[in-house]
């Protein structure tokens, strides 16, 4: 039994997740490598002392650049916002630490490319955390669709709708800074949805893509703001500029041919997780909600005529992926345990001495059709994401 | 209490449809204007004749030309395939008649802005029959957009699905000949969707698309091939070129600003008659799926915090559009039934001597709309509707 | 090709799901035998007149007594108030009419028996109208039993639940009035639930169940009060006390070993026509609900382990039953078409001079079980079928 | 901030799902008063070690009646079989100790009655751990009927359906044994149904019931095999008798006169652990199944006509019970964390100083109308719940 030293950075939602997912995997999963939860790092002093303790970190830290050097940690794990992702990545990279990083992997498709070498040199083990692939259900459909039971795949639907700012009076948080978030739900959200269409698709070839802003001011943030919450009201009531799209519809074709479509939205009234997609194979098609996220609809071509139809498998049977750690059938899992799979899979692949995916790799290919999208929002053609470099 | 005598020109899917629409209005509405089922008309000597004594029409008919120019006919009611609506929409205008003709217009913009130009012309009442409008769930959907329930729209995402020529063995009727049908599901399928973004969120100001062909070679039709049949197998085995596509996705941006999104396709196993679409606006969402027609999603923001969700509407009520004439409460109408209001509404407007929508006008201006996503994915760009003219 | 003459007695909401289907049959099934629509009866002189004109029927009378001794008639179809079912069977088959009745049989098993005991006697075809046997679904779940797919059957769990009546001011209609209906739900709603579960699973050997009355009195009924309208209110304002159940709870065991429920009430609000089964079987297990009544959920056993689930099947499939007359797949249908197949299948009976269920003796057998419910109810004690004689 | 010392009886299913709630409650909720992971025993001494290790109990044991005896030990959590509680509760209540203790409360009323009076005499905190009275939908639903939301209760109808014994061949395990369960599904399953139905709805007057036992005969267990699981095969294929139901269905009535259904199966092929309720009231309806827990369905007969549906709350908005602990809305959570929202409850209640429910009265409650409904099933006549004494 070994064990690795773990430095988390950032205390906020992703923070909280993490930490969770570190204290919680050596309960359910027998681990080869064992983690042990060294320091936690946050720039806010007064924050940072209670969310160590609360969370069982042995330390606290204000200064993340000295954490990254520290000789006894192995792992850094990155929580911050995405504009700090490059620089973290570098300088862990440079220590030769093992990375665990949030999604999305930065700002655009140039940080992660730089991101990318960076870890490539160094040759350090590096997750990035599209953490909605270790759902038992997405983790299903790959396994479906690689051994070909959905047969040759025709179209991918993806969409990842959200409802948290469509009111105009959702101040201006950092996601809807370009300089710290680099964009909006492109970013935040499509970041995901590209990762699985990649995922369980294939690499994409060409997009065609609209952005649209509907709120183009929104007032200052007030204290407490943060992801998915206003926070208490700015007291100055300042009006300041968007500078990220607020929605992305886009077009793309894969490489195998498939002709795909991904919608995204922070201003789907009524959607809260939306995080959905449809494939629509030769053998079969699957359908997919975040929402039900034990849930996988297939439809089996096979079937007899008269009996077909889209069945929901509850994807809570031993003999689907991860759950047999967890209850027994029909006893569902929640949105954290996806960080408790990623956290053991990542533990295995120090153990295993093998890679672990989505890395840093794939954040940069996932940035490269987005940054596509981008380019077709603003010069009105198609764009062949190979031409993106 | 007077009376319209109707002429109908085939007697395949959609003269049953209409056939029956045009029997039974007269059952479950209150008609100022009665229509007599005067003659059935079909190329086909041996179908027309049994079809006219089934359907209760006066008289049959093979020559569709003689027809349109009969002094007693007051309506036209076209129901053949696509590549005959022009010349029969010119001659019937040509005589005076009024026009019920089956979507789509025709097999392109060139032949919808032609036969748009012919009834102005001659000012007869024109009808285009994309029925989806006229179920209750969609009328409803409409009466809340235009009552202000929904406030400003920021999304349509519309998708029509059907999977019945996903198999390669399927033979090239028709519909998959770019000289009888225009195009492929995008005359056939998007035109219904692109007819409900109009009726419901507004003009479309532009597109981007692609289109994909799956299988570029089919076997040649056997007989009693059609419409969602591969009849019985063809004795040559002769393969042809199919010379549509096969799916077609497009993104667009609708003149008040909201973005939408548009799927359709043939090769999507397991849905049979997948018309959906989702509309999200500042007050309240909404969503509707053709294969539970009787039921419309709602979501009202104006519901108090912790008590909103989708709420499933069962658009069955004496309340709901159309809904009075047939049953109470939770007996559910079914496909035929929009025919019958689409016939219900086309004898008042004779009545009040008003228009009815959607006419060859709207068939014209979806035309205009496929017809920028077809050159957008021809030149990959992004393509004004206003500068298709 | 033979015609039978047809006589409708009853105008109101059956009268007019009756003549549809009398009207419609002919056009979507090929008859051997065909109906003719030669007299329509109703005890309102006012109303009969024009309902006939609408519907097609030849004549209107006024006088049923009259109607069912006309030789020219061949068949009788009784659609009026429960309680005048009796004599009109009896008189029927006085006269050797062929009985297409409208359900409950009669208000209680007393009448029943006397009126089964008049059509053994007469030898007379004799249909009674639980029209939910024919919704293409319910055939098929049938089907699927019959045929061994879902093998032993362990559990029923059937609900048929309305809301029409909750309103404590909606009027005592004829069917709050045991000497008009006999009974409150368990006749109307769970006669359809016993008759479905004696179809599908097979006789019900005991019974132990619970009634309840919510609402003791309500104002008489003012004009156009009927089913599941409350009509104009009254002018008095008299009120006068509800003699039937408002709802009635139920289990039961099958002869073959099941157990099962039925819940039925009018005081389920929310639900509009919630006609509901659950079938547990040890192969596999089906779920239906009327209001979407087009979906079969279905689970088989023999699905490998991970991939199982309740698929929904469309039934809209030309394999399914009655569908391939009508409209391709996904393409629904509605209410009023058991109906039409109802009528379709009498009028084939007598083409092959065959009988037709469910008909007077499972109307009988109906009664028998509900009887035993009612019993249960009063003495508190479990009832053998068997033991109501 | 005081503390309290955690000793926990049983390392199996429940073991592990309440020792993951002593671990996690601190980092998600704000408590007063904090536990001390204490002491680990079972009866299998090579079982114990590792899992005290895994869950991070200080000490492990073997004999349960030392642990009770301990001066240090606070807390008592049971998780033993059904056989096993009624002594440990009993000396956990001698010893003056806290229970928190795993359903059903124990194998019948008698034992209960016996529990009910040890605790009351030492007057100690007891809670009796009907875990999904905190999901948050179901306090959700608590919160609205109380508040009047649904107004007058008409109905209750509840449902917990399993599959994991239907194979002829899964093993007798203890829950097959009426001598170590008490009883089948009645004690498995309905104990929560009826826990559930007298939270939200209230007590219950009578029952009648019908029990059913479809397999008589079982192979004895082999390695391994426990709840949901049948572990490895016996090798000596011995056959015992099956000594308690496999189904039982229950009619009742509300003291506030309410009428309702409890249906309990382990034979529903298909269903998982479909714990669910549908609550029918004047002013609104609701339902609830377990397999979606993060859902509600809610009816609000105060929306205006035509607009009336059922609506999918899903409860994960920061309003909902419990849920502002966790995640952003809809960002579901899973089965376990219904535990850790009890425990939370408990030390809540250790704090205040008061009580906390459900507890053993309310065990005693659940278990006297069961008692009732097996009486009724025995004696085939409805049960006053008041004559069980």
């Amino acid at each position: 039994m070994s064990h690795v030293n773990v430095a988390i950075i950032g205390a906020s939602f992703m923070g909280r997740a993490h930490s969770n997912a570190w204290r919680k995997v050596d309960q359910f999963f027998d681990l080869k490598v064992k983690p042990v939860l060294k320091v936690a790092c946050d720039v806010d002093a007064e924050r940072i002392t209670p969310f160590a303790q609360r969370w069982g970190w042995e330390e606290a830290a204000t200064e993340w650049e000295r954490v990254v050097e520290r000789k006894d940690i192995d792992i850094i794990d990155i929580c911050t916002p995405t504009f700090l992702h490059k620089e973290m990545v570098l300088a862990a990279a440079a220590n030769g630490k093992k990375i665990f990083c949030e999604k999305p992997v930065g700002r655009n498709f140039e940080e992660a490319k730089e991101m990318y070498a960076a870890v490539k040199k160094a040759g350090v083990l590096n997750y990035l955390n599209h953490n909605y692939r270790r759902v038992p259900a997405v983790s299903l459909a790959k396994k479906m669709i690689a051994e070909g039971e959905l047969g040759e795949i025709y179209h991918w639907r993806g969409a990842y709708l959200q409802d948290w700012i469509s009111d105009p009076n959702f101040p201006l948080t950092w996601h809807l800074q370009k300089d710290k978030a680099g964009a909006g739900p492109q970013n935040d959200l499509n970041s995901h949805s590209v990762d699985l269409g990649r995922y369980l698709v294939g690499e994409i070839s060409s997009v065609t893509a609209m952005l649209k802003t509907f709120i183009e001011e929104r007032p200052l943030p007030g204290k407490n703001a943060g992801t998915f919450s206003a926070g208490s009201s700015s007291e100055s009531a300042e009006m300041a500029k968007v500078t990220v799209e607020d929605a992305a519809f886009m077009v793309v074709e894969f490489e195998n041919g498939a002709l795909g479509s991904f919608d995204t939205s922070r201003f789907a009234n009524g959607r809260k997780n939306y995080n959905t997609f449809e494939i629509y194979g030769s053998k079969g098609s699957i359908s997919f909600n975040m929402e039900r996220m034990n849930e996988l609809e297939y439809l089996n071509m096979a079937d007899p005529m008269g009996r077909q139809g889209f069945r929901t498998i509850q994807t809570t049977d031993p003999s689907h992926p991860y759950v047999a750690a967890w209850w027994p059938p029909g006893h569902i899992i929640g949105y954290e345990h996806t960080f408790v799979h990623a956290v053991k899979d990542f533990l295995d692949a120090i153990h295993n001495d093998t890679e672990v995916t989505p890395n840093l790799y794939d954040g940069m290919k996932v940035m490269q059709v987005l940054e596509a999208g981008n380019r077709s929002s603003a010069t009105r053609q198609h764009v062949d994401v190979a031409d993106v470099v």
